[in-house]
């Protein structure tokens, strides 16, 4: 015999969830507020009856060290009592740092903290990340309250972050909710999963799922935004933009409706926008303007061209050509034709002297030895002297032209072509630069010539050579990264994928010999799940 | 009525314990064992009836994300088993790392190791740390169980690093055990208390305390050792040496004799012993022999000049002088007296030239502006492309010059006096430096030259230019760096500590400026609990 047991209908008042998909600046609360209060009030103005913003939104996604100044948690405390204030009349969500007053463990917790009705409930995280590029744990004590909260009736649970993958949903899920309500910072990785993972957990408890992410870019680190909600199958139901800020509204009552598949990005469109976003913001954030980089002939820093222009404005990126004698005729005249096609300014400066004088000034020291490796690098080290003196001189920030697949092997000259303040590329495998640049020819006018793209690769630093003579072919070499870096394979489960054995060996003995040239790496915007680069502790990109 | 109760007096075996302090190279899982099996035999030899070892001693400390790669824990696994088999008629404590296979959590126990009679017990860490150089959270699933090992009727309380301080131990004490043995590896830091603390274990819970500590440095972090051991009121009873290898024996009746205070070492000894090792270490694990320097006739250049010949010796250490018009005739003078004072080659390279080329070659585009900053830069950028070129050309690694106060606030150029392959007095203030430089001539030879140490530090890039035109006077510039770095203080705290509100602004300004230059600083050899630099995932120093 079975026993059909009908549970209540779900009460619903009919409510308004508006998710405020924003783009922070790190410890500049000043603005940080001023963007949660004008979209609180805009979102009431539509009748929202809930507004939901991203985790740590009054301080910013992630202020590592940040955290440990005092002074700091005194700005982001008084920051929320600001908003607590003027957002009296509308129930909000934000994330901030709550301090631990148990006086055990770490001193903060990771909170979101649900404003209504004049009081203020917080649900901290539990299962801090510290695998990635961010090390939580750090800062934050986890926490082991699971509490639903409740706003006239309806009970949401609300999770930060991973928790809501984790057990902390578990446990509330047992307590019965309504809804999820989740408040994330993911930082953007082409091969990222975690809609999905939002899709299956709104699937696996039966339970619309409402996840509100951080947009915009701190120093490194991008964020997509794309904030969404799913209904109770883990159908779409609701969807921010992509890489914008954004404010879109659920209403409680379309939690019935069927919703659509989740979309898969292209990925190639989605790294072109990815780079665009963390270069702007970038720029804008440390109140940067103007850009300059060493235009040599070739894909990556033609690519880097169109990235600067397209995110910047033409007027404000500067190229500067340094030919020496290896250079080939056509390196010049496809800069200058790309130039012209971008409209943007330029200087050539030959190097040939400098590279003379300079063999000059070694000639002691190198006497009776013959020209090698050295020699290779002081032009391209002449190179980066030039291009900063630029910087130096006129404060256009260098943009550093080095691709994933460089930075891997040490193809590439410390204090030379590593130059720069950020690096776009340095995510980027070669392969994937290619894409880029035919996407770019695509979707923003046929900017970089043809002859770029098809010719083969070259450093340029000595008679005839070219890349293929040091290196596997790209899509040998970065076949074998892939499964190395982002598939943690060793030697012979790269081996089993049918690499050639011998170069698999060769490639990795590169890698893990380069390891010193990349520790002084400029910052690398991540656009993969495994960046080089270090996480670094206190970010560039901060007020405070 | 008080009732006495009588405990059973400790039944102690008389036993003889070895303090193992080795010197440990990540990943080079032969050399390790080899070592841990040798001095085992020699213990035992000694008539040890139990040799303990460091933390992670099978894989050295820390191996950052090579804890990631399964060839790696399949390497440590390998090895302890060879240990086990080559040890199995002496106990022995070892610290490897432990596959977690409760398949919930982290998938590794940072684990002491109990090997006797055939048997094998483990400890695991529970106090993970995160807020220092490492981050072990990111590897490691804290234990949560606690259990006394017994060796022939003998119980220990065996804790790793942290866990001996912290509840842990307050777990273990109830389980009544005759003595506690920790084994750990402290990053050096001259204002370190971790002695301290564990002489107030001791004493806190009446029972000896036996630590064994790693020596040796791994890329930027220095291991004292001075592994020790304290009776049961906190007082010393044996103590392994400072920065070298070492084998001590406690027999458990010593734990009854009075002991000794600990002593407190002379900070600036301390620091000159620190990098001397970490120096000597980098060299030797990474293969290295030769070092090359820019010696300016200036302190530090001096201080790492001698630093370099104590370390490597004389022959090793080559110096590359690199006067401009601006260079006063002293610098040359003082830096060759100094240079016949070491016996150590050099080179003279007048940049005077390659200036005037570099001129020329920016003309057209520095046309119409004043000359400044980019062209003092272009000066140390020269400098520090031909001391690379001398590095590419004859494989001597290049020392890098800088010290704290510069670091911290931005005194110095970006691939130019910033450039090389390890920093050694990145993380000493200037005040600090001539103290070194005191020490150094009163200990090796009076091989600085006095006017080097009299005379005001510039880094004459302009013509009569001196440090404190820009800068506050050193022993101001340090007092503030310390508050606000190591003392973590607010800006309010710093004045209220009497220093003047104006140049406290100034300093924190440039400090927080620079963040992007310190980004791609070298690894710099730590001495202070608040270093610069990132805490890289994976080591430079690493074999696997």
């Amino acid at each position: 015999m079975y026993v059909f047991i009908t549970f209540a209908p779900l009460k619903f008042i009919t409510m308004k969830i508006a998710l405020a998909q924003l783009n922070y600046y790190i410890g500049n609360f000043e603005s940080n507020a001023k963007k949660i209060i004008s979209t609180a009030r805009k979102a009431k103005e539509n009748g929202a009856d809930l507004v939901v913003f991203s985790e740590l939104s009054v301080c910013g996604y992630c202020p590592d060290d940040l955290l440990y100044r005092t002074d700091f948690i005194d700005g982001c405390n008084a920051s929320v009592e600001n908003i607590i204030a003027e957002c009296a009349d509308i129930p909000i969500i934000i994330g901030a740092p709550l301090s631990n007053v148990s006086g055990k463990g770490k001193q903060l917790f990771n909170a979101a903290l649900f404003i209504a009705n004049g009081d203020v409930k917080s649900q901290c995280k539990t299962v801090l990340p510290d695998e990635g590029v961010v090390d939580e744990h750090r800062y934050f004590e986890p926490s082991d309250k699971f509490d639903l909260i409740n706003l006239n009736g309806v009970k949401i649970a609300l999770t930060v972050g991973g928790d809501v993958v984790d057990y902390p949903m578990d446990m509330l899920a047992k307590l019965n909710p309504d809804f999820i309500v989740n408040i994330s910072a993911v930082a953007y990785a082409h091969d990222d999963n975690h809609l999905s993972d939002l899709s299956q957990v709104a699937k696996k408890y039966g339970l619309p799922l409402l996840n509100v992410n951080q947009v915009g870019a701190n120093t490194n680190l991008i964020y997509e935004g794309r904030s969404i909600a799913f209904n109770a199958e883990g159908r779409v139901i609701a969807e921010c933009k992509s890489f914008e800020e954004d404010l879109q509204y659920v209403e409680t009552k379309s939690f019935k409706s069927a919703g659509e598949e989740l979309r898969k990005m292209d990925t190639t469109e989605s790294i072109f926008s990815a780079i665009t976003l963390g270069l702007r913001d970038y720029f804008s954030k440390m109140n940067f303007k103007t850009a300059v980089l060493g235009l040599s002939g070739g894909i990556d820093s033609a690519v880097v061209l169109a990235l600067a222009v397209n995110a910047l404005g033409s007027e404000n990126v500067h190229s500067i050509l340094m030919p020496t004698c290896y250079s080939s005729s056509h390196s010049v005249d496809d800069s200058l034709e790309m130039l012209k096609r971008t409209k943007s300014s330029y200087h050539i400066i030959p190097i040939e002297d400098l590279r003379n004088a300079f063999g000059t000034a070694m000639a002691e020291a190198f006497e009776g030895t013959k020209p090698g490796l050295a020699e290779e690098n002081i032009q391209a080290r002449l190179r980066g002297s030039i291009l900063m003196a630029y910087s130096n001189k006129f404060g256009n920030i260098l943009l550093n032209t080095s691709n994933k697949s460089e930075e891997a092997v040490g193809y590439s000259t410390l204090y030379g072509d590593m130059c720069g303040s950020l690096s776009l590329l340095g995510d980027v495998y070669k392969t994937e630069v290619y894409r880029l640049a035919r996407y770019i020819n695509e979707h923003c006018g046929n900017i970089i010539p043809q002859h770029i793209i098809d010719k083969a690769p070259s450093a340029e630093l000595r008679p005839d050579q070219k890349d293929q003579d040091s290196l596997p072919p790209y899509d040998i070499l970065d076949g074998i990264l892939n499964c190395y870096l982002e598939g943690n394979m060793t030697a012979d489960e790269i081996k089993a994928k049918g690499f050639d054995a011998e170069t698999v060996d060769f490639v990795l003995k590169l890698v893990k010999r380069v390891e010193y040239k990349r520790f002084q790496a400029p910052p690398i915007l991540k656009i993969s799940s495994c960046p080089f680069g270090h996480s670094q502790s206190v970010p560039l990109v901060a007020k405070y």
